[in-house]
């Protein structure tokens, strides 16, 4: 089934459980003061590093990962093979992020599943998983934890920030909240605050896995979950990660080519699926394999929730506050954080007073573009270089 | 709750069981042959008429319905209310479907739920619901099942056939099927076969119907079927409906003014909603109190699986056959049937020597346009009169 396999690359396969197991480090603090009220303890972050800090503390850079990502942003025992990390063309000696010349983190955010302290981590209190006892964490409340880590880790200054998606909401929190600690920050396929059609699109998403009845109000036990609910979550998602062109391109009327997928109802479409419903079919199966439906709640909520002006008089104060030369990188297929909207916050800052650059991709491939369009990828981050 | 009551206008409050259930009529015959192998029946078509058939039989209108449509187009008792029939200002005396000129027809397709055979409906050999009992149906089975509707009726020629989304496919196909029997045919927001995006969104749609454990495979009884299901799946064709810039406009980033929405799930967005998910529970509720899911599964499919070309030896093949005069209404911001595509068609037609026109409805209001810019509408349908 080779086509069948192939078909697994970009979304599923470029996070394999064996490259996670085998190289994220945890770090633990006690107790994280979040946005929307209280604090929340203890807190264990995942993270990966390539290269090494300099005794100033300042060569570090950190890239944030999108919704359903990990720490492994690069994999140093095969950094030639795109699918064995997420970011892994860009990162490495000579590469755009250079561990030969800057040291690079990547944590697992706080909500996830891969490491860090997530709805289905065990709450020490009760020995049980948090499922929705756990808080509803923010985007600030994700950079804050990374700012915890970057400090036990001796990092002073970043030299970058940078990351795509729900890693673009980060990279642009991290230029406002705390704007003479980064240097640069590249923020991809993302802006200051999702659409309304995001929003709708994220919460059918959600209302699929919560109205499934083995979510149980998330007290569902560990292999156990809403599976169903989830796959048409990542099916939905995955639609919207694309675009029109891209799927016209790869899939258009042709029936399934790979057939022993399964449907999330265990009902395949009616007459026979076309390929790109087993293609979905599959992406729902494969997420369901490696990921927790409370963190896609959560992780997902925090991505609608974000709003950079938050706290502030208005989203001109925010975007004021930003002192690091930024790179705002939009794609022209992308209908999740439209390339429009990505540019114009650029020109915002820009009229602001900031230090801002636009680059867009030129790639059908829609939202999803900043994982697959190496070459543009790499040659927009030469912005690292000036 | 009026600001309530108003989100409710123009997808559910448009049909209502009232305005349904004192208007349609009936008709019954035996069997109808399948385009898929087989035959069906008994079949039982319901429908509703305004105006008057001539002696020729010639001055018909079929108007056909979309996905959840009803046979109630226009509603002559309140023909002045927008929300009383799905295009009820377009139909009526002096009005672009000129009642004193035409004798109007619409009729509820072949798999609907509003009086028409359908997977609700008894099967007469066991006495229950046919469920998925219910033969896979296709654009081409509710075009032959309309043109015996209108052969009992007496119509011998019509004078068009318009409609819009899947109607706009019926109108298609009419075109291409019975060359000789229509003379004008207005395709709206719809093209010869769906795109593998719009695809994908319906099919996500079906799973999140067939994964309710209600739905049962089919058998669930009336009024206890798969609820969160079919509500989910309305709430993301909701969003295919519209676009960006309209959701953009009407809800933005505003929490939830209505208050007394359920989600499907039972459990609302973390948080508190949105407007735009509040908005979204809305319909979502509104379709189930109204409409079948097994209905929504055939249709939906019926949709999808429509190509144009079908059984002819290529799609030109199949356009050549139309010796209607065609008119296209595209619109531009609708993204389930793209503009381009739409007028693309109207260029095939046109180029294959048939007398084809395209008119693009200026409208931010996605695919549902067709449902809301009424003096558009009426000005591109002054190709009625020519």
């Amino acid at each position: 089934m080779v086509i069948c396999m192939k078909d697994d690359v970009v979304t599923s396969a470029r996070i394999t459980p064996v490259s996670r197991a085998h190289t994220a480090l945890t770090w633990t603090f006690d107790e994280l003061p979040l946005q929307l009220g209280g604090s929340f303890g203890p807190v264990t972050l995942a993270y990966e590093t390539w290269g090494t800090l300099n005794s100033a503390g300042d060569n570090a850079i950190l890239v944030t990962h999108a919704l359903t990502g990990d720490a492994h942003a690069h994999d140093s025992a095969r950094p030639d093979d795109p699918r064995a990390a997420w970011w892994n063309p860009l990162i490495g000696p000579g590469r755009p992020f250079d561990t030969e010349r800057y040291f690079v983190i990547c944590s697992n955010v706080l909500g996830g599943c891969y490491g860090s302290t997530g709805p289905s981590s065990l709450d020490p209190a009760t020995g049980r998983p948090y499922g929705l006892r756990f808080p509803l964490v923010t985007i600030r409340d994700m950079v804050n934890a990374q700012r915890r880590l970057l400090a036990h880790l001796g990092v002073r200054q970043l030299a970058a920030v940078a990351g795509g998606s729900v890693g673009g909401q980060q990279a642009l929190e991290w230029a406002v909240t705390y704007p003479e600690l980064v240097r640069k920050v590249v923020v991809v396929a993302a802006t200051g605050a999702l659409t309304a059609q995001a929003v709708a699109f994220s919460e059918v998403e959600r209302q699929a896995i919560m109205a499934d009845p083995r979510w149980q109000g998330g007290e569902y036990q560990p292999g156990q979950g809403p599976d169903a609910g989830l796959a048409i979550a990542r099916m939905l998602a995955m639609i919207t990660y694309q675009s029109e062109e891209a799927m016209e391109m790869r899939f258009a009327r042709r029936p399934a080519r790979c057939k022993n997928t399964t449907a999330p109802s265990g009902y395949a479409a009616f007459g026979g699926p076309f390929d790109v419903e087993s293609y979905l079919y599959h992406q729902g199966e494969a997420l369901v394999r490696r990921f927790d439906a409370n963190s896609y709640l959560y992780i997902s909520r925090a991505m609608d929730l974000y709003d950079v002006s938050a706290g502030y008089p208005s989203l001109e104060a925010a975007l004021q506050r930003i002192k690091s030369q930024t790179l705002f990188i939009g794609i022209r297929s992308d209908f999740l954080f439209p390339a429009a909207r990505v540019r114009h916050l650029a020109e915002q800052v820009g009229q602001l007073g900031g230090h801002a650059s636009y680059v867009e991709l030129d790639s059908p491939h829609g939202h999803d573009a900043f994982l697959k369009e190496w070459e543009q990828m790499a040659a927009a981050l030469d912005f690292l270089k000036e």
